[in-house]
């Protein structure tokens, strides 16, 4: 298969890429780093990548912003850029990429637990991670020649905890490999709809 | 208890008027009608309903667009139709109201089944349900002064059914009476960070 993978330089990306490219082409895509760049809160960045490039089997986004702050110090931009960036970037990904995905491809979104399982600070990545697995579930009905739409929900990342910890007391993280697997399963499985809980208690 | 409810002239609002009002002072707010006019897409709108009034108890959101189309067919501003109505209309009505509401009130939002339970043309409201019942379960932990805050997740409405069925097809509905005593747990009750599912088979 050839796969791309946005978001391919992050913490979670790479385990991603790593995993992929022992049996498939992968390409990666990066703000500024990786094979191709892409901003995913620019539509025409994210025309130009698909335009740049041909047999896509499968699409993965491991990337967006959210605003982490206090509830009662949030304001609606603060809410916008959650909005604009991880959930607006990932959506567009799909609404722009049908178009130049093959048949029966894949579309493998990264949602996360913090609207299951919710923080302090964590309003806006909730609302965010609420909003891709909902989209998820129902886009999964209306995706046309047979291709399939997954998002993963990790908890946090093993390699993300020496910054993120004070934020995830009592959370078991697991690695980004682990996390990696869950890519694997949506890209390579035949399943379609799934919110993947990975790492959940 | 001072309640106003916005979207109380609509489907579901009537309903939670009828059922509150039997106990509670009750203010209606609607886009043209009710007792106060308020526009939950525009700010200013809403600071002005809040500063009109005092004392509030509770406050209850039954209103909110989306838009309904063909996955294939979405654009970017469809979903932020959506985004910029009935989700961030909602999510302003408790930023921009909690300075107004008194030590243990509560916020009750209103979400919906297709985040659960998907149908075809229904991707974003499966995005901005999901995305309110996030919100909601995490924006509990941080709510200051004792206030409580919920989402109510109704199935179909019997009395909406006329123009909705051929889309809900299989679905039991509710009547907008039944929805209308999970809002009046919310409201009466002690829970936060729930999301009250209605009707769900």
């Amino acid at each position: 298969m050839k796969i791309i993978v946005i978001g391919g330089t992050g913490t979670i990306g790479k385990a991603v890429v790593k995993e992929l490219a022992q049996r498939h082409e992968v390409i990666v895509a990066g703000y500024k780093d990786g094979d191709i760049n892409v901003n995913i809160a620019d539509k025409k960045s994210i025309e130009a990548m698909y335009k740049s490039m041909s047999n896509i089997d499968a699409v993965i986004a491991t990337t967006g912003t959210v605003h982490f702050g206090k509830l009662a110090e949030m304001k609606e931009d603060d809410y916008y850029l959650g909005l604009k960036s991880k959930l607006m970037g990932q959506i567009n990904l799909i609404l722009l990429g049908l178009p130049y995905i093959n048949d029966a491809g894949s579309f493998t979104l990264t949602s996360g637990i913090l609207n299951h399982d919710p923080i302090i600070l964590g309003s806006s990545a909730a609302m965010v991670n609420g909003a891709i697995d909902g989209f998820v579930k129902s886009a999964a009905l209306e995706m046309p020649r047979n291709i399939r739409i997954n998002s993963i929900s990790p908890t946090v990342i093993t390699e993300s905890m020496d910054i993120y910890a004070p934020y995830f007391r009592g959370f078991v993280s697991i690695s980004s490999a682990q996390a990696a697997l869950a890519y694997s399963k949506s890209v390579e499985g035949a399943q379609t709809g799934q919110i993947y809980k990975v790492g959940y208690l």
